[in-house]
């Protein structure tokens, strides 16, 4: 199959209906990589306004991001869809078996970066959401929040967009992001939420020594495995009604000490854990301080602890929101998606202080690997999906 | 004060009465590093051989060894001295105030290269076993048992020696070490026995994996802080009565993984352990095995345990040989000295195979340090406390 014309105009794409996967090739030929905008959000822009979207830039930091809303600002329901078009570096090139910005469709795949994650899962709504006004115009307002910086920091990406849209009265009634949620079969399951994520890092710092005489050391060791196995068996929780049960995970302890006639003064040691909204990175900092302490206490080592939160869990409770999209997946693929808290982070982390925000998109298998891409059959469901949550939700 | 002439033979030096300085000074100017001999070992032969013993080289893998006796072969009462000529290496040289081979006599101490670590030693125990020989001619041998390799392997050292003893017919009833024994004051310790001593290194290897989903893989450092804490809980003994309680230290953990999101696959750890008279290398090594056993079968991680025994304990109970040395020490010195089985290794690891076996010799401290030097007036104290040993022995 030959590829597709590299020249495409968001006014051409616009064409009705929406042909999702031509936009989808039309966005992996951007080479978006961040925080360069690549020409992506300048494309959708443009189709979004031949559409008849309201556009605007919400840039900031050297990023682009796009806030576009069909309908009325303040409509008592705004649909909104989140979603980014910046994607991570090509990594080894010569690793490839295509160009990366090409989007080559070889045996119903179409290959690039960003195929999965996700300018297909962007394409997908974008061209649901043109057509479902053009369609049948809803009493409302859709509103899309595109991003250029989800990948790296996030600090300017959909971060700014909700800042803009608050300092600028936009607001949407419900979210959904579009990333990928599917780990194996297409509609198998949606995220609405995300368990918390911290890592902390222990220094213990004792007296140095020669090992025939410990009494006249303080060996930084023992106050260490002494707290790393009090940590790691310690049962946070069992899981809550949504989430799997806060784990913890020691990934690594350090002394560095090739002489085994010697105590060493200092060892480290690093765990990384994943709490449920059973916990907030602050409780489990405190725990873990006041565990350091104990152990301090008992050993005479001391033990500086610094804590990292990546992210505090949080939930949109299963109800009307959640249950309209399970039933939209489940009429398009006969497959009813499981309600699940797993997996990494997403800009849901940020949609979530502002309205209910729940995520489903394709499977995503090959995200940020060489030769990343995607079903073409799966970008015409994903927008058959989305279609219909728009048609429901407005119903 | 001058330095003491370059060159001085042996047979002067055995003029009536020996001077241990001049001795000591004398084995000093010898540039015996271990393996080489650097002429001490011969300096003293011509000496012992003026003073009326018979002389034998027990050389073996290219290490020189020096046997002498007095006396007759098969005596009933045959004393032993043991001690060795050769030196750890000067290090840094100029970090040395002096020439680390020129035995400068400065503030009344001499300086240099086995100062302390044991020339003087040697040379206050050939001091008196010539003189008291000459003065008062005993009713049985004296032996003295020298080498060239106690601070390297050992392994041709006063094993050499002691085989070639066995070989020739050849026994010592007694023998005392002048191996350096007292911590900071003259006459304040000897000993009769040293702890084990062995390594121990453990590989745990588990199955890597993401630390969010810690439940698909094995952790191996949950094993091995589970482990290194149950063996650094353990009390082993609380000592036997010479023996310090046995101490295990860890002296290092190491997983080296940077990455906060991964569970690393394998990871090590080693401990040291100092082992009274309650245990053997061998019962520790099964302890130690039967340990990782345990906390394998509960954790699912393959634990590898290998054993090194550097020594197996050993003690010539407190009786009237020890008690004989102690009087002597407090005849001399003012300072009864603690029987202690403390500290690290010696030849009398080997000795204690064929003989009751004490350790008594002058103060350590800068032993194997840079300036490394002895005080002179404690050269001829210990030189008179061999002497009382001897005449006390014999009377």
């Amino acid at each position: 199959m030959p590829p597709l014309p590299p020249e495409t105009t968001g006014a051409a794409l616009a064409a009705s209906p929406v042909d999702p996967v031509a936009l989808t090739a039309a966005l992996v030929r951007c080479p978006s990589v961040t925080p360069a905008e690549g020409g992506a959000l300048v494309l959708l822009e443009s189709l979004l306004m031949a559409a008849g979207f309201e556009c605007h830039r919400a840039d900031r930091g050297g990023i682009a991001n796009l806030f576009a809303r069909w309908g009325r600002r303040g409509a008592n329901r705004s649909f909104g869809f989140n979603g980014h078009t910046d994607v991570v570096p090509v990594g080894d090139a010569s690793a490839w078996t295509c160009d990366p910005f090409g989007a080559e469709i070889r045996d119903g795949w179409l290959y690039g970066r960003g195929a999965t994650d996700m300018k297909s899962g962007v394409a997908a709504f974008v061209a649901a959401a043109v057509d479902f006004v053009r369609d049948t115009p809803p009493d409302g307002a859709v509103i899309l929040t595109l991003t250029g910086d989800e990948e790296d920091v996030a600090e300017d990406g959909t971060r700014a967009l909700l800042d803009w849209m608050a300092e600028n009265s936009e607001a949407m009634t419900h979210c959904l992001v579009g990333e990928p949620t599917c780990p194996a079969r297409m509609g198998e399951m949606m995220k609405i939420g995300r368990r918390g994520s911290l890592t902390a890092r222990f220094v213990a710092t004792g007296v140095q020594g020669h090992s025939a005489y410990p009494h006249r050391a303080k060996n930084p060791l023992s106050a260490l495995v002494r707290l790393m196995d009090r940590l790691d068996r310690h049962e946070l929780d069992r899981g809550t009604d949504h989430f799997d049960p806060t784990t913890l995970a020691i990934t690594t302890i350090d002394a560095g000490n090739p002489a085994t006639n010697v105590i060493p003064a200092t060892a480290r040691a690093t765990v990384n854990i994943r709490f449920s909204d059973a916990h907030s990175g602050a409780s489990i900092r405190q725990w873990l301080q006041d565990e350091a302490a104990t152990v301090a206490a008992e050993t005479g080592v001391g033990i500086a602890v610094s804590v990292k939160i990546s992210g505090e869990s949080f939930l949109t409770p299963p109800g009307d929101f959640s249950a309209l999209i399970a039933r939209a997946v489940e009429a398009e693929t006969g497959v009813t998606p499981e309600a699940s808290t797993s997996g990494g982070t997403s800009d849901a982390r940020f949609v979530k202080d502002h309205c209910p925000v729940v995520e489903f998109g394709l499977v995503g298998q090959t995200m940020h690997q060489v030769d990343e891409r995607v079903e073409v059959a799966q970008i015409g469901q994903l927008k058959a999906i989305y279609g219909r949550i728009l048609r429901d939700y407005f119903a």
